[in-house]
């Protein structure tokens, strides 16, 4: 069966009531259509089992908090829409998505009224394999703006997609005047020659695997939380992206420069393994 | 009779057909919902006629092709819609908007599919008055991305309106780094000691009634298209915003400052006198 016709009967939530996906629509006076303006949470079950869900509830009420949206659910009752929703999909592994938008704005502009909430289930596998052939990226110049929240703004990102196909990368690597940041969907790491392994500081997404590996310093790993510029970068041993949908994923070449040999490294696949030790935890596998 | 029972008998144009403003809407997989992503552009009808259609319709094409969106339907086409639409409506004096979004993506991020055009009118009478108590901003250090695009990121300018609020200002002017922009719906020019006009050369919004203004400068008006920055604006003897909205609105106060005397200037009142006139003629009034 085609994946469209799998999909046709799911169910999303939308600010009170569940919807075949087909008629899950917002009123173009939402400030998301009209103005851009909204956040979002997205994270994975594997093998119906949400993962890592407490550390995303969290960044989607801080998201939410921070972008003046006041929605008037608590997390007990998102975790009760979600349980509903994962017993009417039936989706065992899926990526869900919350997103709370600025609600049906009355002039097209001012943000005072509710938020609108939408949450919307697909089917996604967990990659519980290192995929060594690993990505290219290319670098630009460019700073997300309200960084530490996870806001509808991608402008940038899909705007530079016909770029990034041209340059025969996978993805693009923001840096702000040399000082590198993330991927648009994804934080960023380095391993240098010394073993450790660092990750930009400030004005970025704190990403929920990102935080994962971070802990993993109390476990013997030298894991550091830094901001490191280009030059840096251009002598790491080893780099690799990490996402709610990737996990990590080895970067094997920037702006058609080799990282390193070229290939996974050693740290990049031991913390593979870490991060799948524990989603498979979470996951009962 | 409210202006909610008004509108709502309205006609709103999506993609290939008329419906009722309270049916219209965008699937949850649109660009828009999922990642900001899209153009639209803004003009008014004065009684019954459309002021700088021209130039809007300009401003839409290249917009849309700036940010890779590929509308099959030609100036014509829209001209067409935009007669039908209006004629349906009746409302004399309104605001037309053109939406156009990256479309029902397949995952929720790729720019691959056709985008979603949407077009509405809703009432707004032209300003043919001097709005003569003026406004006032605050400044705020930010850059607009893609700037020269009428892009749906309004993230920053929606998420600032409690901190407008706070300090007690009906709006935010945009600088970057010290050299001052434009403010989010609307450029922004100063008078300086010499009778000069002068508004930001880079980097901004390239706006309707800004074009305008810079015309005039062929009927013996001193304007002057370059960059400045807070100390040149600190000394300025006038200053205002330009807009669709507003055409032309005096600048009283900044950052708590008066701008010059704190009354409307003469080069102001006489510039709002001019792009009025203009209007006047475009509406047959």
């Amino acid at each position: 069966m085609h994946k469209k016709d799998i999909m046709s009967n799911k169910q999303v939530f939308i600010n009170d009531r569940f919807v075949p996906l087909t008629a899950a629509s917002l009123q173009i006076s939402d400030l998301s259509i009209q103005r851009g303006y909204g956040i979002f949470d997205f994270f994975k079950t594997v093998n119906g089992k949400a993962i890592f869900l407490e550390d995303h509830l969290d960044r989607f009420f801080s998201s939410a908090a921070q972008m003046h949206l006041d929605i008037d659910l608590d997390r007990k009752a998102i975790l009760k829409i979600l349980e509903e929703l994962t017993a009417n999909n039936q989706i065992p592994d899926s990526g869900i998505r919350l997103t709370l938008t600025g609600g049906y704005s009355s002039d097209g502009y001012l943000l005072n009224t509710p938020p609108n909430l939408v949450i919307s289930q697909t089917e996604l596998q967990a990659p519980l394999v290192l995929q060594d052939q690993g990505i290219k990226l290319m670098t630009f110049d460019y700073q997300r703006q309200l960084s530490g929240i996870k806001t509808l703004d991608y402008a940038m990102a899909i705007w530079l997609q016909p770029t990034i196909r041209q340059a025969g990368a996978h993805d693009v690597l923001y840096h702000n005047q040399g000082w590198v940041r993330e991927c648009p969907r994804a934080n960023f790491f380095i391993v240098n020659h010394d073993q450790e392994i660092i990750t930009a500081a400030t004005q970025i997404l704190p990403g929920v695997i990102r935080k994962n590996i971070l802990s993993l310093a109390a476990q013997g790993f030298r894991v550091v939380e830094r901001d490191f510029n280009l030059e840096e970068l251009a002598n790491a041993s080893e780099a690799f992206i990490t996402s709610t949908t990737k996990h990590i994923l080895p970067v094997l070449e920037i702006d058609g420069k080799a990282v390193g040999t070229g290939r996974p490294g050693e740290v990049t696949t031991n913390l593979f393994d870490q991060i799948t030790a524990i989603v498979k935890k979470q996951a009962g596998l």
